[in-house]
């Protein structure tokens, strides 16, 4: 079992204390299960450190993190823990009203990164999950340098994980953790389908 | 992004209603990070549906997993979802009063395995982590035969994920979803300390 040692100790200069509140960038990527479910479950950490917690759901489906969300919005209104915000581009982005109006992706993606960068300007959470947001890069929505230039020169203590398939070089580039999740196997393959409290 | 289409329909008889309550059997190995974080996601899938949720934690450190510890106990608390019980055989097995007796970690990781049996044939709960379970079997404390016969023969809708690295090809095999995580970058390799609301 892992015993959590590093490799080697840098000659930064730097404390243990301080090494320990270096903010993190991570990355969870590949065709496998999991990114975003590891994601959710790094937030509980976060939550149970009393961590602002916010969730920038970059996907379309309704359908799609509602266990997650349930749960960690739960977590957010109790009395423990830190607060939970979760941002759904799907329905909109809360921040923007604009009923009825024409959906494009491409804006509506471009408004969330946007948010999001004013956030880490005003440090207003302590770690966000960019859940799916490989996609907004990888389709030319949002600009992969701008974001890899405003997190690398985020402000404070703010963690983020970015989840999705096919990471851009750069982004993993800056990471300070990667992890790639590969499908060894999955129901579906043999034709089953997604079941509830399994796969949402 | 996913649709959840599965690659062929199978010729098993079963409506897609059926197919959706198969009992899942997942296995997260791999050296990278996010195995069990993403069992403890899952968790909050199951808990969402109201499914009783059980947590068998195959580990020694009392530091591990506090913080989905105390995010999954608060929800299993609280007036909505389903109930959450944690077991650690790190303290000692809760159902085994021995205090100050001595430890010997084949024999507990043998008891805690008693137990998932007699939950499994009980239907204690619908969904099951078994989190570090793969090392017990590795190093021979636990009969992998008998935990594959076991799973395969589990009555009901009982969803189990097992985490840890190593695992058996006889689990692999009998595993309906399998995902490994890689290790591609970690901080502590640059020689970085663990981090609270990250590692714990």
């Amino acid at each position: 079992m892992p015993q959590g040692r590093p490799e080697h100790v840098p000659d930064d200069g730097l404390t243990t204390r301080q090494r320990r509140r270096q903010p993190v960038l991570a990355v969870h990527t590949g065709a496998g299960k999991g990114k975003s479910t590891a994601a959710f479950g790094m937030a509980l950490r976060a939550w149970s450190q009393g961590w602002p917690v916010a969730v920038f759901q970059f996907v379309k489906s309704p359908r799609w993190r509602v266990g997650e969300e349930s749960a960690l919005r739960a977590l957010g209104a109790g009395p423990d823990g830190g607060p939970v915000t979760w941002h759904k581009m799907g329905e909109g982005w809360s921040w923007i009203q604009r009923p009825g109006a024409e959906r494009d992706h491409a804006v509506e993606a471009a408004e969330g990164w946007a948010q999001i960068k004013r956030d880490l300007a005003a440090q207003s959470y302590r770690f966000y999950v960019l859940d799916e947001f490989t996609y907004p890069m990888k389709w030319g929505w949002v600009d992969v340098a701008d974001v890899v230039a405003t997190l690398a020169a985020r402000p404070g203590s703010q963690h983020v994980v970015v989840t999705g398939r096919d990471a851009h070089p750069d982004l993993l580039a800056a990471a300070d953790l990667v992890t790639e999740m590969t499908k060894v196997k999955h129901p579906m393959d043999a034709g089953r389908k997604g079941q509830a409290g399994i796969e949402w």
